[in-house]
């Protein structure tokens, strides 16, 4: 079974995507810059879902995970991108960064490269498989044993790699969907300030999207 | 009753929102670049819903309308909006571009100045109460009587022009909310493409997005 590898894993969305997908059954690293905050954080999870998982620095998990995830703040995507660029060649990579830019996180301000996803690129080079997603779901709300009710959108120019994606995100027990090329990343990064925006005004605890209309599973 | 003008009223959405306007009791005016295509879908709209609709040239309508809602083609939003620019000084205007780059429909294509909004904010200068709406709804199913399973995001740096543009909505029929800054409107213009590119990829008849969590209406 393909390992998981969470660089910025002891974030509260890392860590929250690290226990979902470790209950579902997957073999999950937990990545930081500290390795001692890193056990610290997977010896907690273990605990908690009675699964076994691993930990190392950032670059030391990237290099033994087959799937890398990024959950590390966007200030600090391109530092934590560069340090695992080598480490990462040739594998699926999960960026789920939202250019968020405080304090003015309500408003959008999507960077001069078009969104995360395509600075995300820039930085890893075309030698890894890129996929963005999970940019729309409460971390606290993953953390918690709560549905979630908010879909996934998975975006990437690499077919196969974003239906790795679309198959993660239903492992933690939402539905995650196709939503073309890495571009489109924009819509869900922009879409991150307009829901904390609605969670500020209609005093929501984790407003979330979901597609509507009759979806049918492509062949 | 304020009346609301549509410029570019002969186009699917635009038609589809004043035969709901219209049908809501708001006395609309069908706008063209030819007057007698306005008269000729105003006449339609107005045998239909049982209702009287105005018409009249785009310049004649922004002249004469207190709401001016702009339902032209990306490709023209600028030239059309730059000759309304004067007829509609302190007025609210609802642009509802997409910046949609044929053939790559799918493909998200924020203009440099980052969205469509914000190009329509150049265009027309500060002297406009400008609000960016209906981004989202699919022009045939606001054509039909059929209910609309999706929420409009209304941004705006104006919030008094901004909960026009909610109640609007939900004299459609829809749910409106208030997105935030008219900035914001990236967002909801991004995700068009995306509802594209789902109503393929899952044979979807018109997909939307509806937010979840329990929203509390602001006093």
């Amino acid at each position: 079974m393909a390992v998981i590898g969470i660089v910025g894993g002891t974030g509260k969305l890392g860590a929250a995507l690290a226990g979902r997908w470790a209950k579902a059954g997957h073999a999950v690293l937990i990545g930081s810059r500290s390795a001692e905050s890193a056990e610290a954080t997977a010896a907690g999870l273990s605990e908690r879902f009675g699964r076994p998982v691993g930990a190392g620095t950032n670059l030391d998990v990237a290099a033994r995970a087959d799937i890398v995830v990024c959950t590390v703040p966007w200030a600090a995507q391109a530092d934590r991108l560069g340090e695992i660029r080598e480490a990462v060649r040739g594998k699926i990579v999960i960026d789920t960064s939202v250019p968020l830019v405080p304090p003015r996180v309500m408003r959008v301000q999507l960077p001069p490269e078009g969104s995360a996803a395509l600075r995300a690129q820039a930085v890893l080079g075309d030698g890894v498989r890129l996929v963005s997603a999970f940019h729309n779901v409460a971390a606290h709300t993953l953390a918690s044993d709560a549905d979630v009710a908010c879909d996934v959108l998975v975006f990437s120019d690499d077919k196969e790699a974003r239906a790795v994606g679309v198959a993660l995100a239903k492992d933690l027990g939402v539905r995650g969907l196709h939503g073309g090329a890495l571009a489109n990343a924009a819509a869900a990064e922009a879409l991150t300030s307009i829901l904390i925006f609605l969670n500020k005004t209609y005093q929501v605890d984790g407003a979330g999207i979901v597609i509507t209309g009759t979806l049918v599973e492509p062949a």
